[in-house]
């Protein structure tokens, strides 16, 4: 944790934005030991940034460990809070690895599925900085909330 | 397989069944080393079939074996071909087992999610006989197209 680069900056204003709380109440959640009671935002975040360089030095064989594995879940998680926030309908992610980092994350809305991806390389899940999380999270969002929109009857089941 | 009593009859009618048929194929499929070459649909498809107490003697502590798991997948595959071949569109199942034998599956047609089940206690995962499975699948299947109907814009996407 003694970095000489400083990842997120502390006094970051995304860190004031939606997202990013939901993220770290996601974090906070699965932190059973308390851990991070008195971590700041900027620090619980930190394991979600992984620079280009940091990516390479990441080796993507064997499955990918639980710690990675619950931080892509708190990811979705947090995605599916602020779908069910913004259309009011429950929203349930269900994240599905089959092996060597492989798999497939989907998000629904009562009969409807509202995201739908492939992964790959799991190991090396992160982001190149705080924006570009929010930024992949904004999108997932419009594109759920959309989905939502169109397809009003199958979600609202 | 030495056993007293039979499972299945190997002249049961239910086994010309389409469904039944496609189970075979996807045993079939997964059977890397050709065990299953020279057996017979019955033979089988005889794990699928647990009375009541072969059921009271397995025991549901720790995770479900890769045979069980296996077993689970080639059902909801089949399930998921069978839709496939009835409305035209591809349908894909997802499978996610959390711990101890619980989980969920969902078979997915275009944004449209037409199977969706909280599997418990998957060790025991098994019928009754052949035609309670084929009972099983004809009203998930059933269910399915009616869903793939009512809403044919989302799941034609």
């Amino acid at each position: 944790m003694t970095e000489e680069a400083v990842l997120i900056d502390n006094d970051d204003p995304i860190l004031e934005s939606d997202f990013i709380k939901e993220m770290v109440r996601q974090m906070r959640a699965i932190d059973t030991y308390g851990t991070y009671d008195d971590w700041s935002a900027d620090r619980i975040l930190e394991s979600f940034i992984l620079t280009k360089e940091m990516k390479r030095e990441l080796p993507v064989i064997g499955d990918p460990d639980e710690i990675v594995i619950s931080r892509v879940k708190a990811f979705y998680n947090a995605i599916s809070a602020l779908i069910e926030q913004e259309c009011g309908l429950m929203a349930t992610p269900l994240l599905n690895l089959s092996y060597e980092g492989f798999g497939r994350v989907i998000i629904t809305v009562g009969k409807l599925v509202v995201v739908d991806r492939n992964l790959r390389d799991v190991h090396r899940f992160g982001f190149q900085d705080l924006s570009k999380m929010k930024d992949e999270a904004d999108r997932l969002l419009s594109v759920a909330i959309e989905i939502v929109g169109k397809y009003s009857d199958a979600a609202g089941m």
